[in-house]
């Protein structure tokens, strides 16, 4: 694997999720593999389960990792081709990248969307550039539009979970916050789920539809109580609009999931990437009951991540 | 050993003691103990030499080591339970420790106190709920009310260097500062001296008394030369009121130690936990004289964190 | 090596310009010398290159490295002996580097020049208290005056890519910029340079003279045309005025180096330390053409650190 950016970046995403239960059970099995080789997390915006899990993965595989917060111990880059650089962006990420490569044999980054230009965001032409420049493997540890490692480690949970004898029903419901939040985790987990073999459906208020392409192949809802009937596990997450871009949306705050709204479905396992505003997007209920899944999902990331290093290590 | 958070936690105080002083002699012997073991280092407050020894600690020991300042790294925590998350706050304690629980093997914290909430502080929530959440063996890397590692590097260093032949005599004495500080450390040596086999007597103006639950056993003293008389270990160490709660003491500059205000100890060893105000709290000509410990010290936190380590990990 | 702080550390430049070509080839080749060695990173300031690549150095060298940002993980420091330290200063830098000193077996330390007081600045006071209370080997990692491991870095270059059968023809060029740089990078260039078998011209505006002491030895024009005829390699750099000190040039914008200035050199290459503003020290058609070294520079970092990491290994 080159680089691992999106699903579209897995040949098989079943193998994939197989793999990471593997590793799961043996975490060790492979550390020969990373003897020697540097794996590089670059973050331009705060992280804590990204970067834990990350670095435990690549322990794990026997690398050195070395971590740099580019936003506070480096300085701000420059995107644009061709600037004339006499404003505040101290250093072009084409070389930034460049330089990074050549210390590491595998790089990850974290770049947040502005929010403010949608074209900008979608087009991840900061992400785009710094696999061009680097010139090594890339992971995203979340970029402006997409969070890979988190959907695969929601796969792998769902794989864990789910019940015997059927597909499960999986529900993404939008929930209420008080920011404007990125589009990646749910864009993301609607891209993973469109392509496993499930049935899913996705629930917002009318006016917060995802952005087209991730979710060809959903079914999507305008009502909440309709879409989590007999749902299998429902997936909590506020987002921002697409259209008008990056807007908060005002109202929702009924979308806040509890022990209730969850009643007619198949006992639904809750899942929610973290952080969680709780009691704002769902309830301490069901974030600390029986059928949360919440830290399940954090403990895969470590197994998630691992599977993509691996797999990057063997075609070095 | 669960956790490290009082010397209450420690079932024989001289003999960890004595294990610290064995690592110092051979601090690579038990490198094998640690293999494939990852030690979480959670920082919400500025830290350098807890920050070093304890990773120091963890190397010698053969784990893998991962530092986070969760105060610039991440973001802000949520402490009360069942708070409806609409506020500053991005990620309850709950979820962040149990994550970070899932990914290291052992997770050391440090948590200043408020100094504005004085039952919130010494109720130690904050440490208290991370380590009911993470479920794995902590260390306290300073919290609140209490820095046991500083403690017990100081028993490491008076024991080295104690005349042969009698109790030592142990004075800790209050110093002037510009700033409101914790009582953590103060409180802790206390705790700990009137645990340890000494003659142990604090100095402080009048209204500085430390908490009642730690210094019990000690000789309390509001006049610093009837207190130094005869002393072979002097601590120096400013502290902010207990009562009325994080107050800054005004006035008490003649407390300032120098080499005359020791003329009638037993040539005393001078302490210091650092970092130090020099000129402030005591003279230059203490602090770099032959009778100063400060270096010792700091050594010798390096191998109190090792011992703490070793139990842990000979338990997991 | 006890110290690496200027070219005057280095006994035989050219014989560790050839071992760090030789450890290029084979990074891993004296794995085992650093082991149970730790090496310690302390940044005063931010850091891309010299972060990553001394780290990746130290990990080549089986060394353990332990990376400390004192700006913004610690506290400030005071540099001043004897000084009452009554304001905003919260440790001597005596006693952070006595206690670094302690858990560390190599110190790397970067801390940039105030640029408003020259006597300080070339006093390299900071650079030398540290080294004096450490009592540890200690790599420069950019000091006020000069940047070491840059220049080695740049020599190796030079040594790689120069024409075969003849002195190569070095020219430092000054470039325009929109901050007042420090003149750490063009001083050790010059002095490295200097001391190298090689041709050394320095091409500035009038007024922006180097410190002599770095400069005995170069040809100095104030023509840039000039400066660059015949030569095989230009090094780009902007630096800010020694007097009146650190007065940024106003002015001096025909100085950015394109593709025509160099028409009249022996194809020269073109080196620069980054980070660099495009299009306003030099221009994009340079920075990426066929001619630019600076990623080669970029990557001999690695070597250049691990170079001097191992002959201060080798004396431990």
């Amino acid at each position: 694997m080159q680089k691992f950016t999106s699903v579209a970046d897995v040949s098989n995403v079943e193998e994939l999720v197989t793999l990471a239960r593997d590793l799961k059970s043996r975490p060790q099995a492979h550390h020969h593999l990373g003897q020697h080789k540097t794996l590089g997390l670059i973050f331009l915006n705060p992280s804590l389960r990204t970067r834990l899990s990350t670095q435990k993965a690549g322990l794990n595989l026997g690398m050195n990792v070395i971590v740099m917060n580019m936003d506070k111990e480096g300085w701000a880059l420059e995107f644009q081709d061709g600037a004339v650089m006499n404003g505040t962006t101290v250093e072009h990420i084409k070389d930034a990248a460049a330089v990074m490569g050549q210390y590491c044999d595998i790089l990850g980054i974290r770049a947040f969307p502005t929010l403010k230009d949608r074209e900008e965001d979608y087009g991840e032409h900061l992400l785009k550039k710094f696999i061009r420049h680097c010139k090594v493997p890339v992971v995203s540890l979340e970029s402006a539009t997409l969070h890979p490692l988190q959907s695969l480690a929601d796969l792998i949970t769902i794989r864990e979970w789910q019940p015997d004898g059927r597909r499960p029903k999986v529900v993404l419901t939008w929930a209420p916050h008080i920011k404007a939040l990125p589009q990646a985790v749910p864009n993301s987990f609607a891209e993973w789920m469109c392509r496993a073999d499930l049935d899913f459906t996705i629930a917002h208020p009318k006016g917060l539809e995802l952005a087209p392409q991730f979710t060809d192949g959903a079914r999507i809802l305008h009502d909440q109580h309709e879409a989590l009937e007999d749902a299998d596990f429902v997936y909590v997450k506020n987002w921002s609009a697409y259209e008008p871009y990056g807007q908060l949306y005002s109202g929702g705050e009924d979308w806040l999931l509890d022990n209730a709204k969850i009643a007619h479905t198949h006992q639904a396992k809750i899942m929610h990437c973290l952080p969680v505003r709780r009691n704002v997007e769902l309830s301490d209920e069901l974030l600390d009951g029986p059928q949360s899944l919440i830290l399940e999902q954090a403990n895969n990331r470590t197994f998630a991540a691992q599977a993509v290093l691996l797999q990057m290590l063997a075609e070095l």
